[in-house]
């Protein structure tokens, strides 16, 4: 199974640089999604982390495309208002573009249009989401079942609801606040691998 | 004297589409600064004004140098905390690279890493920086003297102000709300051209 970690947009560049740092060993990518920062800040950033070590095809750029291309970040992960697939697929057919979506309809239009993977969420409740009702893990399970694309799970991702996964066939899952906001993100992170790493093995 | 316009964040994209599709013809340059529009939005708005007619030549995007390049727009115009000019030019050799200064050292750091003009201001009071002092006209002469690609003069400039420009070897002006906000911006920039386009030929 797949682990995604998500910036939470609640962190300075330094705060951002030494916790991914310490934790990128543990995750098969890191999406920098600041979408407060001003875009100088999230190039400092991305430098930092490259200069740190962190690996660049482990770096998922959120949004601004623009700045995976000039920092040769291999991914770039498009929000449901961000530019078009279609239109980075065509400019680009090698960078690997992930894209959010909240139904079956606009996941079927996405992997069509020339996604790599889906994010789906948000399938559990969420203090980010708090006003949504959650998608929930049967219609996550369609999603799976339908689309060829990985789809990767995220929203209220902990070590009790992970498990709920376990007979779903999904490609990964994606967390932002279990890890971002916690005081020890690697134990974060076992706690959840514990929970949902054997879960099922695609 | 160039004329430049900048829309002013305030508009729909539809109203957008109308009323730049009206003064296209009447101005050198025209600025999509849209910084609360999500990609797809701005996306949408270039979309709209190629079908329009007006030419990808007149367009600068600004900050979003991957609209610029999904939609081969030839200019991008880059705020004090966008990318870095040195990162854009390195990418891309023949892209258009403009920059927003505030001072002599910026100005001549922003030449020195490849920007092809500057956009100098704000030069007269203005509404949308009220809480700043205007850097008036005399510091924009030293920057005009000092720096040899094109510097623009922009913040407050009115058929009134304009006039006061007239001993300035600038090479030209741009404008936000006098154009944006008016009912007639055709009627604005015909004032604005009586008043300052035969001040001083460059």
């Amino acid at each position: 199974m797949e682990f995604h970690v998500i910036t939470d947009g609640k962190q300075t560049v330094n705060e951002l640089t030494v916790k991914l740092k310490m934790l990128h060993h543990d995750v098969d990518y890191i999406h920098i999604r600041e979408k407060q920062k001003k875009a100088s800040d999230i190039m400092l950033l991305v430098s930092n982390l490259l200069q740190q070590g962190v690996p660049k095809e482990k770096l998922v750029i959120n949004d601004r495309f623009d700045v995976a291309l000039l920092h040769n970040i291999p991914n770039v992960h498009l929000p449901g208002h961000g530019l078009p697939v279609e239109a980075v697929r065509a400019f680009d057919t090698h960078v690997r573009i992930g894209r959010s979506v909240h139904s079956l309809e606009e996941a079927l239009r996405c992997e069509e249009a020339g996604a790599d993977y889906l994010l789906f969420g948000h399938i559990f409740e969420t203090n980010s989401k708090a006003a949504l009702l959650p998608r929930g893990v049967e219609q996550l399970a369609e999603i799976c079942e339908r689309i060829t694309i990985p789809v990767i799970a995220i929203g209220g991702i902990t070590p009790s609801t992970i498990k709920m996964l376990k007979n779903v066939s999904v490609h990964g899952v994606a967390v932002m606040s279990y890890v971002m906001a916690s005081s020890d993100p690697i134990a974060a992170l076992t706690n959840l691998k514990e929970g949902g790493y054997h879960a099922k093995t695609i």
